[in-house]
């Protein structure tokens, strides 16, 4: 793990790393030097680790007293796009424009990432876990929309998640990995989604084993999750990650 | 308005009072004198002004700062029950026993209580804001399965209330009301309630006119409603009525 940058600002320290080809951020509060739970960030389709939704949760949890881990999935931010992948968005794309259903689309092209995804965030988890500032302590999963199909498998397969904020997204692909997963979970429903069908995010929220889950839905597209709610989810995991 | 009785516990004042043929419970901070923001809590079908879970939730919101007042439904706690209403009850106790639909039956006792409801809730809200430690500050009300179908004909009819928390009940018989309700609301679904069918919960939401209105989805019954979520709506309220 090779940190390449660090900026201070509003008692908040952020980092930028890499490691192999990963390329990351690390935000910690000022003067932090004792082991603390950690939160990792799973950002949008077509985003990366310091979109600005990413950083504004990130520094909230951060000045919260978590220390907060994003990194670019593979085919976004910084990383390659391999031919699979740029042929994979492109035929979402078109159909998404020719009125496909859009669970079917967003489903392929979250399955042809989840592998890597899944190793890339195990083998950051265990770098970021050796600093002083993070240690082995409980660690939570943050992700909506794309950051949930690629943190359910993720979640599923990772014992040392324990509690996670999830939603805008479907069941379509994620029925078998959500039934294995029984942390408590957060699960962000927007009313109005056009990209997610209702139907198809309370069939995910109802296949989550967890006996504590929680579904927040808010009226609204899938971009308008209100800001409240970065509030709602920094109390949530305080109270399962303190 | 005449109180009746005075204790004070947990840095609680419980007042008991009678306003007409109206029995009501005040609960404030110890040590209030100064104007504060007031909740109206309305309990379930069959409870009464002093419900255990009722003098819970008051308690923790008085412990927060506010005013909060309960009172006996019609037909309920020390209330008298008319024959009609007797026979209501016993005709939808039937009628669940028989497996028919329970949105009809309870839309049917609720109606028959609403318009005594509405007019008991407004003289209690006008008698509460003239005491010193009310005021005329903004109005709360809190009410979940037959306290959510007197509070929606309530909340359309009384500009006074400014925000709401309510749910653990269907759409049948409140869909004009509710679409007249445009005050935030925060609105509790049990996810496996088998008194109110989950359709039924979330079109009762859907009708709410509310452009802030947040859906909060738990699992198991109809009595299951984790405590956390009196912690969250104490929230809501401060967010709103402060």
């Amino acid at each position: 793990m090779r940190f390449t940058s660090r900026t201070s600002s509003d008692g908040v320290i952020e980092r930028f790393f890499t490691l192999g080809e990963i390329p990351g951020v690390l935000w910690t509060p000022e003067g932090a030097r004792d082991a603390r739970p950690l939160i990792l960030l799973g950002h949008g389709g077509g985003q990366h680790k310091t979109h600005p939704g990413v950083v504004s949760s990130a520094r909230r949890y951060a000045a919260g007293g978590f220390a907060v881990v994003a990194i670019d999935a593979p085919g976004h931010g910084e990383r390659p796009k391999d031919a699979e992948f740029a042929r994979i968005v492109a035929q979402m794309r078109a159909g998404l424009a020719a009125g496909e259903d859009p669970g079917a689309l967003v489903a392929g092209m979250h399955g042809h990432l989840a592998g890597r995804a899944v190793a890339d965030w195990r083998a950051v988890l265990t770098a970021v876990q050796r600093l002083d500032q993070v240690g082995p302590g409980p660690v939570g999963y943050c992700g909506m929309s794309m950051g949930c199909g690629l943190g359910v498998p993720l979640i599923a397969a990772e014992p040392r998640i324990q509690a996670a904020v999830l939603g805008l997204l479907g069941v379509r692909g994620l029925a078998e990995d959500a039934g294995r997963i029984t942390v408590p979970v957060r699960f962000l429903v927007q009313w109005d989604d056009r990209l997610v069908p209702r139907e198809q995010s309370l069939a995910l929220f109802d296949a989550l084993a967890s006996a504590d889950k929680t579904l927040h839905a808010n009226p609204g597209d899938h971009g308008d999750v209100p800001p409240f709610e970065v509030e709602d989810s920094l109390r949530f995991f305080s109270r399962h990650l303190s």
